[in-house]
């Protein structure tokens, strides 16, 4: 049978389902691995951890009526959590009749499979109009996909268990229908069929939930659409979203939160593709594409939280999409030991298929080990030209910290105006911070859980960043339209040795203002920890006013010029671009020569020092002003203001780590910041030299040679 | 020779030192456990550690050159922490040098100790005039007695390896000079001799200090003045300490931050009392007091950090003096298995002697038992007639959440002005919170990291607490002194059941005002979480201002009436009493009815509920406003305004624990707030009945019966 398919399609340079889809299950989870699974229960700890709670939650998903009320409500609402919830329970009790073959399980994913074939049809759109790609019963098809999602599953689980009948019935009636609704929305609006042959996010979900249905049904009509699109002609669909959706590095354009999600269907669809269509070897397509993305959504990580910038919120190793991601990364090359210590240190947890099977089964034989979190460049664009996102970890062996820079292409609606941003990781803590989203997922007192205005209006404008802000404006006047038509120039980029550094140019984001910013991390020997420095420069033909913010985390301990704290009253900063959030705590004038700004975070201190002049402002403010509806977190941040006539002005500045504060044994040592000077000796078009002083007569100079093309650099120690 | 002693000093009830003392080493470390010590090495993991531990220490200080500052600086500056780190340094080395035998470690020692011998003699009293009982070395005698407890030991590990002569310099030149200080300063200044013949923590340190090195000196004479005081009446000194310094529930009056410091002292000292003087039978003094008092302290902490009140800041059992306080109980009652299970999850370490060897090795025979925690009443005073604070934990299995309630007498110039205070804990958080002290501990930026302004402008005022504040002033107008002649009362308390309950009655605190309140921690069965329940009644013949502050951790979720933001500037609350520090954030008028407030901590809400009235007033404040120099925390109060006549005022809350917000699967449930209504139904003296409604119809009735002493509460279901 096998043959006779293949010969039939292969002129069309499209292969069938590969026999085993004949046998169920066939997505996540194969026959031949459940028998496994069956003969070693009790043996692989990881392993029956998982199942257990997979069990633990179909036992009470059983106590439940089943209950399917009608769509009204948005994320976090009853409506909305109550089908979540009933994907996950079919899910559930898929697996564990699968494994257990206790009928109840199967007879609750047939009971409610049946209640949705009857309320499904019944379903116009949702009645919440809060999407332009609307669902039925969800308030937008994103959701719709990943019920779908988890319901083939369900099926798939079950199949065997039903009649010829029942499955003709649950199938024209239900998931061909869900299907259709998916891929071609209505007559009346089709925004559904141009989001299924779009390429970005939602396009992959949909593409993976119709052809992971398609292939529990048998359709290979159905699961062409999905790999090639409506008209199977390959510009769209799953495999182009392989082509164009990751950078050649594996980067996602939406940033490290979002890849965390998107990841998600790639990776389970890509499972089930390898199950049912070897022939497409998903996993080595274009270079190994998906395990790329996999290891370059784990390197964008600090202790096991991914990195925040753009649209983020926290999320981390632990996120169910990881666990998926990891163990379906590690069954396609398992000889990637180092994705089982994330299985066995974050994750405590394996997928209940066969890819977290042979997870567990490795991790029991002790084959984990440690991820090598490494300094790397991640190019963006899909032919890797649009810019990048850079890491460098710590220049010395054994100190957990990172330094990020982000000079990408916009990102998408998720993307921020924050080119040439920065931020700083040390000793377990966000040092030097990025706001990510102003939003309360899922909490429908926050504006139903959606993105606040405030996310708008303060976390994606330029100030809420720490890059450069001209004029107390956000780059393109935040118009994501004017943002993604460019994107920063990496100019130069070394991250082995014990001087680390990036540099990048950005000519668009302020018209007439030329951006540069070269940061370094230097394991200076004499410092108790690796320096910071960094450099960032505008240049324009026209008098500006140049504010360089520093968002951290942690509390003030001190400003090295006499500063005046709001008493009785405070105000805010601004009235626009994002300046009407902050509260502006202090206001000093800055030192003709270096200011410097001490805070604690955790047991160190982090201190900031910055060439100033006679004339420069300092702020001390705070997120929350201008925010009716307590949507903003409270949370601090250090500006320097500049107003500079025509020429070039050069913020150099260097962050410096200290200090020890053991509050076990009340112990504490080099609490002072060390730097007593910052001073430019020179600034020109090709040349740039800095000398940091330290305590005892010690100096860090930094020179930047910019004569070629080939920025060249020295940094020297006194 | 022990007999011979034993009939010299038998007439004055006094005992000579055990033969034991004259051998070395005899304070924490005993000449045969090093031998069984060196014995099993390597084959005791925890000891192993911790000895390793030592070892490294003692190695990074022959890395150092010996260096004795002349004392300049305070706490965190560099004379003083020079001064700490050659205690450590010292002591290292000295048990370094007993277990591995490595010379250069007892050479160490010696050369400091005789440097030390070289410097003392040199020294007038500290150049920085900052405490009442100055010390030499360090700003203050405190920190001299610590010295000198750690040099002590030292000074005992090396004593076989000195010649006579040598012993005979150092005791003369150093140790007996130095011992003579603390217990009689100069003849310029007696501070010290009135603190040694106090009784308070500081004169238990010098009590031990010196007792130590008597012990080691052989000086029977010494020991006596260290024990039963300068005249050795016995009125003062080390025991009597005993006998007033904790309740008869081991509780310390000045609260749990400053009980972890004050047990340490008391705890090696015994330890070296039950070395050298087993006849004192130490452990078994006062009923076992110092065993009840340790057992106290573990069970003020929440996941292992002390509860926060009066002066606390960050402390836990990690805490180098829990170390020494839970290894030395344990040799002490070896019976009690849960001290092993806070050595083996908390602190990973033991001390390097007897009782942290008895530790290490009943770990690796695997006799640790979980640590119960349990609700629990720790009355205060000497007698146990001052009040209490009363620790409920849920009255569910298997949740972790605890609420406290704060009666107690004054605590000392450490206590704060917050009669009936409560707390609670929930999930791994704090939720409504306790500011704690206004300090930066070692910080020199920091007021010299001494208590700042703004612990007695704020953190010690009424309004930074969870009780009732009369007309915005302190209970006490935050005198200390008229705050010490009184205390609450515990008028009913009830910790078994699945309802909890306390109650207190406060007549002092503001003159004309009588306050009342009741605290309840019910399991009802039908809400997610245990409900806290809260009456607090404020009864006057004139007309009052009250308000009702909730100090919270977390983000505003909700307020269920309009409220009205501060958006382009904010002012400050007050002008005196603790309000001058906090920003007014938002201001709402209260509802006729029911005012509820939800916040989210961790993965939880948390809303309280309140009967209000048309004129009540709802502010959201958030500390900072009035502070030069940045020295208080950011953080928000939830506080009701109530314009009373003459009359009875209460003010009815639920707090409601709810919701679930899983980001890992981005699930959430029961987000919304159960409580729809709060009503007072009476309010008389002899009866209080109030209803709680909840959604689907339920509700919580609360009757209070007053009409005896014995107070009578029925919590019933609907």
């Amino acid at each position: 049978m096998k043959k006779l398919v293949v010969i039939i399609f292969a002129s069309a340079l499209s292969f069938s389902l590969a026999a085993s889809s004949h046998r169920h299950p066939c997505l996540l989870l194969s026959k031949d691995a459940v028998v496994q699974m069956k003969a070693v229960r009790g043996s692989v700890p990881l392993f029956d951890a998982s199942l257990a709670e997979v069990i633990d939650n179909a036992e009470r998903a059983l106590e439940r009526e089943i209950n399917l009320p009608r769509p009204e409500h948005g994320g976090g609402g009853y409506s909305h959590e109550t089908h979540k919830l009933n994907y996950f329970d079919m899910y559930n009790c898929g697996i564990a009749w699968q494994i257990t073959g206790k009928r109840a399980y199967a007879d609750r994913v047939k009971a409610m499979l049946t209640a949705y074939a009857e309320l499904y049809p019944t379903l116009g759109y949702h009645p919440l109009n809060l999407s332009p790609v609307p669902g039925r019963i969800f308030w937008q098809t994103l959701n719709e996909s990943v019920w779908l999602l988890h319901a083939a599953q369900a099926y798939d689980c079950i199949y065997d268990t039903l009649s010829s009948r029942e499955r003709r019935h649950l199938e024209s009636v239900l998931f061909r229908p869900y299907a259709e609704f998916i891929m071609n929305g209505t007559a009346d609006n089709r925004a559904n069929q141009r989001t299924f042959n779009n390429l970005n996010n939602h396009a992959t979900w949909a593409n993976a939930a119709v052809g992971m249905i398609a292939i529990v049904m048998g359709d290979d009509a159905m699961l062409r659409k999905a790999l090639y699109g409506k008209d199977e002609s390959g510009e769209v669909g799953f495999m182009r979203q392989l082509d164009v959706l990751f950078s050649p590095d594996g980067y996602f354009t939406e940033g490290a939160y979002y890849q965390r999600y998107a990841i998600w269907p790639f990776m389970i669809f890509a499972q089930c593709l390898q199950h049912n269509r070897p022939d497409l070897g998903i996993f080595t397509y274009r270079d190994g594409i998906l395990l790329k993305a996999v290891d370059t959504l784990l390197q964008m990580a600090y202790d096991g939280q991914f990195m925040h910038f753009n649209d983020a919120l926290e999320k981390g190793y632990d996120a169910q999409e990881l666990v998926s991601a990891v163990d379906i990364a590690y069954l396609a090359d398992p000889s990637n030991k180092e994705l089982l210590s994330v299985a066995a240190d974050y994750q405590q947890k394996v997928l209940v298929s066969d890819a977290g099977f042979a997870v567990a089964k490795a991790i029991a034989e002790g084959q984990a080990r440690p991820l090598k979190l490494r300094s790397c460049i991640l190019h963006d664009g899909a032919d890797g030209s649009e810019g990048a996102f850079v890491i460098m970890r710590s220049p010395r062996e054994g100190e957990n910290s990172a330094l990020t820079f982000k000079a990408t292409s916009h990102g998408l609606s998720h993307g921020h105006f924050d080119r040439l941003n920065f931020a700083y990781y040390d000793a377990g803590n966000e040092i030097v911070t990025d706001y990510g989203a102003a939003r309360f997922l899922n909490i429908v007192a926050k504006y139903n859980g959606h993105y606040t205005h405030e996310n708008n209006s303060y976390a994606k404008q330029t100030i809420a960043h720490n890059t450069l802000v001209v004029d107390a404006k956000s780059q393109f006047q935040a118009k994501m339209k004017d943002a993604s038509d460019s994107h920063p120039e990496i100019t130069a980029c070394s991250l082995g040795g014990d001087v680390q550094m990036v540099a990048s140019r950005e000519e668009n984001a302020y018209p007439g203002v030329s951006m540069e910013r070269w940061l370094f991390f230097a394991d200076v020997p004499f410092l108790q920890f690796p320096l910071v420095m960094d450099l960032l420069r505008a240049t324009s033909s026209e008098s500006h006013c140049y504010d360089y913010p520093v968002h951290y985390l942690g509390h003030m301990i001190e400003l090295s010029v006499p500063y005046s704290k709001a008493l009785e009253t405070m105000h805010r900063m601004g009235d626009a671009s994002g300046y009407q959030h902050l509260w502006v705590e202090a206001e000093a004038d800055a030192a003709d020569g270096t200011t410097a700004y001490t805070w604690l975070t955790g047991y160190r201190m982090y201190s900031i020092s910055t060439a100033t002049a006679a004339g420069d402002k300092v702020f001390i403010a705070r997120t929350g002003a201008s925010d009716p509806d307590f949507n903003l977190r409270s949370e601090p941040a250090y500006i320097l203001r500049h107003q500079a006539g025509p020429g070039s002005t050069l913020f150099a500045s260097c962050l410096e780590t200290h200090g020890k504060y053991d509050i076990k044994v009340e112990q504490s040592a080099n609490l002072d910041r060390s730097c007593t000077a910052v001073e430019v000796t020179e600034n020109s078009p090709s040349h740039i030299s800095v000398r940091y002083s330290f305590k005892d007569g010690r100096a860090v100079l930094l020179d930047v040679d910019l004569s070629s093309d080939q920025i060249k650099y020295n940094v020297s120690y006194e």
